[in-house]
C-alpha cells in the first residue's frame, strides 16, 4: 500500500465506506493535491486540462492526468498507477469512463465533487455510464481536510510565521505618504522571498478598508487614517492567510478603544475553539463579545478552516452545526467599523488542541493597535 | 443603456439572438470580469461566493453578488442595477432563481456557463425552476472575447512588454550558479513592481525543462545547460504569457541551430496567421515548417488565444476549424527538444490584423539563443 501518512487518510477512507461509495474521485485542484502530493499549475490556469485522483474502495489508487503532466506526476505522487490521455485527441472524462469500465465500476456508486466538477463534465460522465451513481463526496474531502495531520500543521507554522514576519516588516518600513500599492508590493515581494508560491494580497487605507477584498491602489497612507491588510501566500501546498490593521502615524483614544476592544472580542471567540464546540457557537460567542463592549457586529462568519484551500471547512458560521476537532486549523476573523468608517480586521491562525487552542501567529505583538511611522 | 464599448458587446448580443436566449448567465471571474469590469478576488479563492451578471436579450443587464461584494461592484461596474444574496443566510442559486422569477424568465431558454458552473448549482437551480431551459452558452462568451477591442489590445500591449522587459533584465542580472528560484523570484519581484496583480511562473533549467509547468526549484543554472521560463502576469484583467529559452554561459553548434529552427518555425506560423485562416492551419503550418527543418514535433497544441483568460478560445490545435478574425490576440508557442532532453520554448503574442500579424512581444531580440553570463 501507498504511504499517505502525511494526510488524514483514514478519515477519507472511513467515508468512502461510510458512504456506501464503490470509489471516490478527486477533481479540484485542492483535492487532487491532497491525496497525489502533486500541485500541477494547469488545474489552476487551464481548468479543462482535467486531473483525476480515483480512490476504490477496494483496490489500490489511480491517477489520470494529460500526457503533459505525466512526468511531473510522476515525480511527485506516491500514486504509481498514472494513466494518461491525450489533449484534444481523447476527452478526459471519456478516458476517465474507460478507466471506470476497465476497474468493473462503470454501473457503481461513484462519490464525486458535486461543488466543483463543472456541469459539462457530469452530464458526459452520466452519459457515458448510464448505469453509474453519481453522488455528491464534496463532504467526505471537507471533514478529511479539516483535520490535520502534525506534517501538515508544521508546514502551515512556517506559512503563518513566514507571512506574519513579512506583515510585521512591511509595517515596519513604511510610512505615511506611501501608496497602498507600494506597500503592498513591498509586501508581495517579502512574501516570494520567504518562498510563497502564489500570493494573495489586499490592502487599503481610509475609507477603501470598507471594501471587502480591498485591491492595493494609490491611495496614500494619511495620517490618522485606518490600514488594513488582509493576505496570505501558498507555502508548500498550504495557504497562510492573516489580516492586521494599523493606523498611520499617530492613533486617538477612540481608535485605540476600537481595536482594544476588537482584540478582547477576538481572543475570546479564539479561547472558545475547544473540541466538541460547534462552528456556530464559535460565532455566537464572537457576536455576543461584539455586543458586550459596545461594537457593531455585522460579519455573516467570524472565521474558517484552512489548509490547502482558503476558505475550508468548516465556516464559522451562525448555522453551521459541525463540531471542532484537535487537530483543526481555524482562521479567526472578526471585522469592526469606528465612527469613521474605517474597518479593523483582525485574524490570526489557530490549531484545535485537546487543551488550550495553540495561536500560530506570534509574530507580532497584536495588544496594541500597530502604529506606522 | 450602459456603456460597454471597451468589450466586443455586438458580438455578445449577436450571440444571445442567434441562440435564441431568453438570457445570459456570465459566472466564471473571466466572463463576470468581461461584463461587469469588476474583478472579485472572492471569485477566484473563495468560488461558493458566487458573482453573476444576468444579460436578458430584452431588458437592461444586472448583477447578482454577495452583499459583502455589493460596494466594489458599485465602484468597479457599468451595470446599475445590482442585486445581493446574504452569504450563508440565502444561497446563491436561490436568488438567482428569484431574480429570474422577477423577470418572467422562470420558464426562459437560460443561457449558463457549462464549462464552468458546478454540477452542484445547475442542479438546485434546474430543481428550483422546472420549467426553465438550461442551454450551454460558454461558445458565446468565447466568441465573443475572441476579438478584442482596441482599448483590450491597448491593456495586452502593454501587459505583453512589461513582461517581457522583465524578462529581458531578469535573464541579463542572471548568472551561472544561480539556482532556478533565485532567477523566478528576481522575475516574479520585477513583474509586481510592473503591476502585475497574479502572476504564473514556471522556470527550469536542464533536465528539469522537460516538465510541462516546472516549479523552481533549487537546481543551479550549470554552464551550457538551456532555462526555459514560461510566465505570465494580470495587468488590468487582463493576462501576459511569454516563453523565452536561454542557454548558460556558453551555446554548442547544436544548441544554436535547434533554436534557430524552432523560432525560424514560430515565426512562419506567426505568418500565417491572417484573417480566414483555421486554427487548425496553423498547428499544421507549425507541424510542416518542424518536419521541414528536420525538428521533432511532440505538441497537441500550438498555440491559444490570450486575454482575460490564459488559454483562450480558439486553441490552436488539429481539430479546430475556428476562423481567425482581425482583433484576436493569439500566443504562437511551439516547442523543441534537443538530443540531451533540454526543451525549447518560445512563446510569443500577436494581433491579427487585416494585414500581416502584430507581434505585442518585441522587447528581446530573439533572433539568437540569449546566452546567460
Amino acid at each position: 500500500m501507498d504511504d499517505f501518512s502525511g494526510i488524514n487518510w483514514p478519515a477519507l477512507m472511513h467515508g468512502i465506506d461510510g458512504d456506501g461509495l464503490d470509489i471516490l474521485l478527486a477533481v479540484s485542484p485542492e483535492n487532487f493535491f491532497y491525496v497525489t502530493d502533486t500541485l500541477l499549475l494547469s488545474q489552476k490556469i487551464i481548468p479543462s486540462r482535467l486531473a483525476m485522483a480515483l480512490l476504490p474502495r477496494q483496490t489500490p489508487p489511480a491517477v489520470l492526468v494529460c500526457d503533459c503532466e505525466r512526468q511531473q506526476t510522476l515525480e511527485d505522487s506516491r500514486i504509481r498507477d498514472i494513466r494518461t490521455y491525450l489533449e484534444f485527441q481523447d476527452s478526459p472524462v471519456h478516458a476517465l469512463a474507460q478507466l471506470l469500465e476497465e476497474r468493473d465500476l462503470g454501473s457503481g456508486r461513484i462519490g464525486i465533487e458535486k461543488r466543483f466538477l463543472a456541469a459539462c463534465h457530469i452530464e458526459q460522465l452520466a452519459a457515458l455510464l448510464p448505469e453509474a451513481q453519481l453522488v455528491g463526496a464534496d463532504h467526505l474531502f471537507d471533514a478529511a481536510r479539516a483535520v490535520k495531520t502534525p506534517a501538515e500543521i508544521e508546514i502551515m507554522t512556517e506559512a503563518a510565521t513566514a507571512t506574519e514576519q513579512a506583515v510585521l516588516s512591511a509595517f515596519r518600513a513604511a510610512g505615511a505618504g506611501d501608496t497602498e500599492k507600494k506597500v503592498a508590493d513591498d509586501l508581495s515581494v517579502r512574501l516570494i522571498h520567504a518562498g510563497a508560491a502564489s500570493i494573495f494580497m489586499t490592502l487599503a487605507v481610509g475609507t477603501n478598508t470598507a471594501i471587502n477584498h480591498p485591491v492595493p491602489g494609490s491611495r496614500q497612507l494619511a495620517r490618522g487614517e485606518i490600514l488594513r491588510a488582509d493576505l496570505g501566500g501558498v507555502f508548500r501546498g498550504y495557504h497562510s492567510d492573516l489580516a492586521r490593521p494599523a493606523v498611520v502615524a499617530t492613533a486617538t483614544g477612540e481608535q485605540r478603544s476600537v481595536y482594544q476592544r476588537l482584540r478582547e472580542a477576538q481572543r475570546e471567540t479564539i479561547d472558545a475553539a475547544r473540541p466538541g464546540a460547534r462552528a456556530c457557537d464559535l460565532f455566537d460567542t464572537c457576536k455576543r463579545a461584539f455586543e458586550q463592549r459596545g461594537l457593531s457586529f455585522f460579519s455573516q462568519a467570524v472565521g474558517h478552516g484552512l489548509g490547502i484551500g482558503l476558505h475550508e471547512f468548516p465556516v464559522l458560521e451562525a448555522a453551521e452545526r459541525a463540531k471542532l476537532k484537535p487537530g483543526m486549523v481555524l482562521n479567526i476573523e472578526p471585522m469592526a467599523k469606528d465612527a469613521q468608517g474605517f474597518l479593523y480586521h483582525l485574524e490570526d491562525i489557530l490549531v484545535v488542541t485537546e487543551q488550550q487552542p495553540q495561536i500560530l501567529t506570534t509574530v507580532m505583538a497584536t495588544q496594541e493597535l500597530f502604529i506606522i511611522r
